[in-house]
């Protein structure tokens, strides 16, 4: 059986009078695993897997300007979709231009397939211009990588890449030299013999049997005795905190998690930087640990027992001097599940165990906040974006300027999906605001975005625009870095030294937002007060489309 | 001996009252081995670099909003300077966020010094959120990687980082843990006792005995038997091509060139990618090799002996089907002297064993293009800046639409030096023509840049304007990836499917490069015609700053 016999029928291969290629396999194959959605931002290394997406039916392009926007989107369409989206980079450079997102995507624990071509096989040897240690660049930001063998290789390949994502939750990445991509006539394997790993042909499986193709990858099962060992440990404990993290942040185990809570001397706390956590309308709140190190500490100081659900054990940020790495009481710390494991399954046995209420008590949900009035500022912000956000919104934050007054009063807006910075690199809030949007158009997404952070995956604001995303991008332009002002003052005693105030003062000059996304193709406007941004929330909100609004704070 | 009595008097000391950091060390070793400017985009973990900048004298700290800014702009500063320049680097995320430029740095044998902060020794294993590994990331872009083992090590670290930029000629990558930044208190090193490869202090040499700290790496020697065996192969050949690459592009060795090509059947021709290659104001002309492979083997098809003077063998920058990889005959290729040894001397050896007249010919200078006049197009474009072009103007070219038509029209050109993508990793225009004009304020910075490759590192414009920089950035918009759809036609035999449409035009949206340039503070035109685009570079030739100039070809 050649690839000819898979492409379709002979009257439509008759009609194109083109073989198809390994790269067609390649692509056609993903597709079966699940990935309809191409983040691409391509070089000639790429071009038969360009023609490919041009074979398949049902995948779907999206050309980022910058591969940083590719790996982010990639990133924010599997924390709503679930599932993965594929990326498709250029060689070393593109791939690295990728791989800052990819370092958050794997904190994330979302799986992300990255296609990444390489020179033809025949021809890396010579070194040309553009060659690079492509797999030494992957290995650091990803979960699994491979360079393919051979054309033969390519279908089973992408569906090895799609099972590791999903099963080793994060970052992919399968290498792909032209020739491989472009030869024809490759033999398909028979997929009963595929390699350990191949994801499941859901088209081979009768109705019904079919495994989700799209969902994620199987949780690891919780040992139940470990739970009971838990409950036991928690029946006698004073005061304890249950960690939430992967697993542990959505509606249903929200509720269990409130359960839990009932029976007395539980808080219930979140990770600082959840992949995706719901909020609002009603839903249990979840304060999220603090970010400074002494404040964290200081929130887990009196517990007997810190119980991690889905999280992993809370440490500084940052390795500062005369504090403790570790946050939570030394000997507290106990492992209900890890991320990747069933959390809400291990959080259900626990509450029974516990005798928890079978229903969560009714809590009244938080009064949200006066109608806010005057200039912006921080508060003013997150109070005026609490009141006024839709319902079923996505909220990516990045920064911390607005993004943690927001975090305080989440619990008081409508019923909201918050995605955060996993893993520190920034430039990741726009491009997952991006993937999300394209992961589910039917929900509004806002951007709640620093404005220093937002510079290194700017092109975003033009994939937004190209693909009419109802995305809403606030930056909030306080024209530095205020996080690195504050610890330069606090780990080197003074932040006004003239080289430290050139490195981290992003004026002059004033970046003009509005200019910059209207560049783009975004339409956007300047806010100064309560009023203006009201106005603006709700323009953006009723029309189709990307806007970006400017906060002056 | 403590760093205390190394930091200077005394009574300095006692105005800041503030003991020196290792940090402190490191920038003043750095500074003495000649790095005084350092492109920085700095986090958390670089904090004592930087107030360690505001301690030390002579050093410029410049901030990028992007770390391909940064990597980018050290770059061109070493192609201009002939010395590096330090990047300031975030962690992991933020060296991966510069590998793209430094792969280009790295085939530009560019000297660059990249210090990346680390987590705090004590802390990194925790794997904190934004931990990674750095010196995996590292080593596929730099030719030498260290992780400093402790605060008493950090001068010296700086000054074998700054030895190996230079002696291996490319980007040298030293990582710095938090906590040994911030001690005070270490031992000073003595100099005699510094480990091997150590730039020696030019502080301890007498007058007019101190190497140049800011000078290359001393190029390696040139042996004179192999320059006669090839003098002796030459004579008795009938077609001679000689390939002019590293140390053969600057005036003195294109006159020795023109000398060599004075004794018959020689042909000179340039790589096609040079780092910095002369051109104009008279000098004897150097063709290009031709970028598609077809046409550079068609170049070189006659040639009995291919002389490489400084140049690699030149091969295919893509492997085609049916295409060879090496593009000169075989047998043909001879080695005269390597990337990194000392081609003007060898070309010396070789024109006097040749016979060469003393002086070189003299040849006039070619006939300007007549004025053009009508719409733009990229012949225009390139007949209209080779006449306008300033004296000992730089011109850093970054993409073929412009920058082909303007290369064949340089030798007609006021002299100037032309900065080429050596690596392909695009995005490197923008930043290189920055790092230029850093290097050297005096000359008339022009970029002339393609549209798709501007936005991979568009945040270049903020230092530029902030800088208040004279560069010119000359956008070819044609709002698309001209060379990809060409690719696609090549490889895959069409560039009409919707996916290939999708992934290679740049509209919609057209981006407004007028806004977009404003929004970074940088002024802007758009330009259709001849004159348009002569009286936007007349006026931004003749004021302050930099400008940008949108040409709709």
């Amino acid at each position: 059986m050649t690839a000819h016999a898979q492409a379709g029928t002979a009257a439509e291969l008759a009609l194109r009078n083109v073989p198809d290629t390994a790269a067609t396999d390649l692509v056609r194959s993903a597709r079966r695993a699940g990935i309809d959605v191409w983040f691409a931002n391509p070089g000639t290394t790429e071009m038969p897997l360009v023609a490919a997406l041009d074979e398949v039916d049902g995948v779907r392009p999206v050309l980022g300007l910058f591969e940083g926007v590719c790996t982010g989107a990639a990133d924010g369409f599997a924390r709503i979709a679930g599932r993965p989206a594929a990326t498709l980079l250029h060689l070393g450079p593109g791939l690295a231009n990728g791989l800052a997102n990819l370092h958050n995507a794997r904190r994330a624990g979302s799986p992300v397939v990255n296609v990444v071509g390489e020179h033809a096989a025949w021809h890396v040897g010579f070194d040309p211009p553009l060659a690079s240690d492509v797999e030494g660049l992957a290995r650091p930001m990803s979960v699994w990588v491979h360079t393919s063998r051979g054309p033969a290789d390519l279908a089973a390949d992408a569906a090895r890449a799609v099972a590791a994502a999903r099963e080793l939750r994060g970052p992919a990445t399968l290498v792909v030299p032209l020739d491989h991509q472009l030869a024809t006539g490759a033999p398909v394997p028979d997929p009963a013999a595929g390699p350990p790993g191949a994801a499941p042909d859901p088209a081979d499986a009768g109705p019904g049997a079919a495994p989700d193709p799209c969902g994620p990858g199987r949780a690891e099962p919780v040992d139940p005795g470990r739970v009971r060992g838990i409950a036991r440990r928690i029946r006698t404990a004073a005061r304890v905190v249950v960690l939430a993290g992967d697993g542990a942040t959505g509606a249903r185990a929200r509720l269990t998690l409130a359960r839990i809570a009932a029976t007395g001397r539980i808080r219930v706390i979140g990770e600082t930087f959840p992949a995706a956590v719901e909020h609002g309308g009603g839903l249990p709140g979840l304060p999220r640990l603090a970010y400074r190190p002494e404040a964290a500490a200081a929130e887990l100081a009196d517990a007997e027992l810190v119980v991690l659900a889905g999280a992993r054990e809370p440490v500084s940020y940052f390795g500062y001097p005369d504090l403790p790495a570790r946050l939570a009481p030394p000997g507290s710390v106990l492992t209900l599940c890890s991320p990747g494991q069933d959390t809400g399954h291990a959080l259900d046995l626990l509450a029974d165990e516990l005798g928890a209420p079978r229903n969560a008590p009714a809590v009244p949900a938080p009064a949200p906040p006066p109608p806010a009035d005057g200039p912006l500022d921080p508060e003013i912000v997150a109070a005026v974006l609490a009141r006024e956000l839709p319902d079923r919104a996505i909220v990516s934050v990045e920064g911390g300027t607005c993004g943690y007054p927001f975090a305080r009063l989440a619990g008081t807006a409508a019923r909201h999906t918050m995605l955060t910075n996993t893993g520190g690199a920034i430039g990741q809030g726009l491009p997952v605001a991006l993937g999300a949007a394209v992961a589910d158009p039917g929900r509004p997404v806002i951007a709640l975005q620093s404005d220093g952070g937002a510079h290194y995956t700017i092109q975003s604001l033009w994939t937004m625009a190209r693909a009419r995303l109802d995305v809403t991008v606030l930056i909030a332009a306080n024209h530095r870095y205020g996080l690195l002002q504050t610890e330069a003052d606090r780990i080197c005693g003074s932040a006004d030294g003239p080289a430290t105030r050139e490195l981290t003062a992003l004026s002059p000059p004033r970046v003009d937002w509005v200019r910059l996304a209207e560049s783009y193709g975004v339409p956007a406007r300047r806010t100064r007060t309560a009023a203006d941004l009201r106005d603006a929330l709700g323009h953006s909100f009723h029309v189709t489309g990307p806007h970006l609004i400017e906060m002056e704070i």
